[in-house]
């Protein structure tokens, strides 16, 4: 029975509910594998690290570090729960860029998938609310405010707009631009409906082939660019095909349909202003993360 | 077990799929319901007709009129098939329109949904393209071809937006531009993913209450509006938790995700583009029936 | 000479040149004219008083009260600013709303304009960003936050899309909805590319036929209506012509550009974000008149 | 007198009329500058080339050859037009493929400039339309359409937005994609109010830093590079200051409104529509130019 889901999150709960119960009461881990929990008042987050093989094997995720913010009020409608989220998000950003360990290091921000398919449109849209300072930066003579990071992005486009694999584009920018530390954000498939713009996952092991919304098929991870490479992604929907055989456990469903819904993902009805929501939450953190010092509406007045 | 749908043609098929087997021998319909079906190059068209209080009852659909266009090549990808799937569509409003028996008929369009959500922009977009001409038959002294005829159209928006009941709205409006007849064309919610943005279902009987992806709920008919109301309607979602009971033919699922699930939608990962193909046929249609003797794209040259 | 301008503020300076030097010296108005002015930190108000026919006359605006923001930083570039501005803007709609001296007065605002036109768009801008609550007024069993007031908000179109002129629509509205005072917003030009987008005019005089960027034709007006009509205009646009005549003080231009020029408009290089800005500060500002007590953030939540 | 234009076709004007009486008399041009002219149906061609360093400095353009193409309908309101527009411009883009001599040249398209602001967004809309092959051609197992040429496109996005000069974006994905042949697409600035919208300049020059209505600043050329870079331009709008200055052979205008106006453009009202018109129309025939043989609506089929 294949299961569609880009979360580590969900990988482990799929192996939870597939193990002997005689396992489930030891609630024995694959070795190698950690799971920790943290709660805070408004996202409770989960940290799963994959360190060997057999783990990565088990759990189909690569070896790494992977942290999931599950959000408890998704619906993000007051300033004051979008900020305290942004807030958390923009910590766990924060420490893993610390943990880099690079003296203020060039910061470059990719914003993944198609702006024009409102599903996929998730990295465009976070990418637009970036406040970027590179090019200040390098104007050596220019005096600005020094709680601003160097900070780029860039919207790389889907192969089938572009022609071009998004991760050969990235990997000449790259080259020319010479950043120390690549964030990039996408659009993912979720295995649970009541995860759907409400969970952000964030991991250091890159992006793997075949995630996402859209069809991103090469690598981009630290050994295919050269540089630690950090991927966060949001589902924002789920594979409609996931959600029926999830329901049912079960893969025989009537054929005829079966093809149709292939082809068909499962939305919240407010999609487009989901979607718009949590990409402000997201960009909102990540520039809290590389600009220290700022308030979330401070830093929103350098946008243009 | 509630299944969603605002299709005539489905709710029969569901009365089918109930009915006893010894009824499904006779292939009995209820009493004062006619069911025809015609066959095309492109597309497949069934007329229902709903004749008794009986068979309204019986097929939970109010009586009147219902042809079900459902196109054999949904992906609309060659001006070719747009062509011809726009001149079916507009033979059958064109009869309509006949049938209503005016001279030089002043017919009004209204776009319902809400344009900034992809699955409800359905309407606005395809009265945005009508070419209209209310405006310029009124000048008297001007000249000009004589094949247009005498269209206007509104985008009455959602009442969440406005605050007001969309059928107010065009009540109002009518009142002061007194047209002949009013179409009215909105986003609707099939059974089945197969039939998304790929029917077209057109009924002499307005718009019941609480159809569609939106919230228009005020019924929009002959009756509350005073002149003939034909509904133009085009599923582009089906409800996640009618996909999942009606594969299951089962309303017992799992409970956590079920209120999740209440207000998700299920539709085709390129909705956007989808959306906008299936506007154009649409519009492509309108505006082919009602300015007689022209091409397609010799009409939309009229647009702006 | 032809000088094309929307703002009592500029009429009266387009007076003021022309006069002899001898009544300059005077520094007498037209009789029946009143002109006042107020400084404050963020914005500068000019308020016109027109209360004659010979007053009428010599400014070319109809008589009535005109109140001319001028924004002192109209970049808005900052939430301080846009918040102190969408201030004084919501004080002046709150005095005219309480002279109009109604108990709980039912509030109808409409966004005049075609949104597909970036200079034109203000209207549904605006519009579009109304908390609106005039249909969860009217049910009479819910309990909801009393400082929220009655209001209501159209988007009529242009007439070159609907086919209808923007006064048969909202005239028709009005007749099923009775309010008890109509705002209408619409883009207007200017004369001087310094109040591009930094102006604000509001007058209880309506709007009269030819004004705005686009072609509104009938009177939208307390006569015409029959109820208080509030007129908030922003110049978006500098006619080239005006411009370029104004300059020079001279007709006498080129004539081979002359018929180019007069469809173009001058316009701020930025004015995508210029509109959206002002939109939302004008948004801000009713929000704030006719719901009192909220903040201006708190107020947005309500927003969808 | 600083007249701002990107056209060599107007800087050769300006030389015009400021050249002596008895120098034009002679019509001689500067040494190394060649001028022809060609009439078609519908546009009006003229070929400059400038061979000297003596013309390059005269004219102020770069040593190459300029193609400008001016429609003699710019309104582009049918087929018709539209479809004879792009097949001129179509066989000068592959009379200068063709000269390149590559055979079957893999050919990257660059859309440059802002797809948020209105005047700055045709490059964008250009490459968001071009029907791209790469990928496909890449898979050696697929059979397609021989007819097909290996196209690839990208929306580098503009230096405010990324942090990153547009230049070090393309120079970095030229590495890893490695084209034969890159053309640049961009927004310019005319001189006149009549060549916006409906002038297209192609050079093989590159484009020089300050050119357009962004703010691109390193040179794209062959020079920078190391393939063929011919630029595509079409004029959006007229620098105000430009516009005034022309018009009346001044520079001193009234100092007050000076710098509001050096940050504003003239443009027709109806930008956004013009816009997207000539979008399609330039597209449509590099789409036309680079896959040879196809009908301009059958082409169009291979979009998305």
């Amino acid at each position: 029975m294949v299961i569609r889901t880009d979360l580590a999150l969900e990988a482990r709960e799929m192996i939870d509910e597939e193990r002997s119960e005689e396992m489930q009461k030891k609630g024995k881990l694959p070795n190698g594998m950690y799971v920790n929990t943290r709660d805070t008042p408004y996202v409770y987050i989960t940290d799963i690290e994959i360190l060997s093989k057999e783990a990565e094997h088990t759990i189909g995720k690569k070896m790494g570090k992977y942290i999931t913010l599950e959000i408890k009020n998704p619906s993000l409608d007051t300033n004051d729960i979008q900020e305290n989220i942004s807030r958390v998000f923009s910590n766990e950003i924060y420490e893993l860029i610390q943990s880099i360990d690079i003296e203020e290091p060039r910061i470059m921000i990719a914003g993944l998938g198609n702006r024009n398919i409102t599903a996929d449109s998730l990295g465009p849209k976070v990418a637009d609310k970036i406040v970027v300072t590179r090019h200040v930066k390098n104007m050596s003579d220019l005096k600005f405010d020094e709680r601003l990071g160097n900070v780029c992005a860039i919207i790389p486009g889907v192969m089938g707009i572009t022609g071009i694999e998004t991760g050969d584009i990235i990997k000449g920018v790259i080259e020319t631009v010479k950043p120390d530390i690549l964030f990039v954000i996408d659009a993912l498939a979720s295995r649970k409906a009541s995860r759907v713009n409400s969970t952000i996952q964030i991991s250091d092991t890159g992006i793997v082939p075949g995630s996402g919304v859209g069809n991103h098929r090469m690598e981009l991870s630290e050994t295919t660019l050269g540089i630690p490479v950090i991927a966060v992604g949001v589902p924002t929907v789920v594979d409609a095909l996931t959600l029926v055989k999830d329901l049912y456990n079960d893969d025989n469903i009537k054929p005829l349909e079966n093809d149709t819904i292939a082809n068909m993902v499962v939305t919240p009805k407010n999609i487009d202003i989901a979607i718009d929501r949590i990409a402000e939450v997201v960009a909102s953190g990540f520039n809290l993360a590389v600009h220290r010092g700022f308030g979330r509406h401070e830093i929103n007045e350098y946008l243009i």
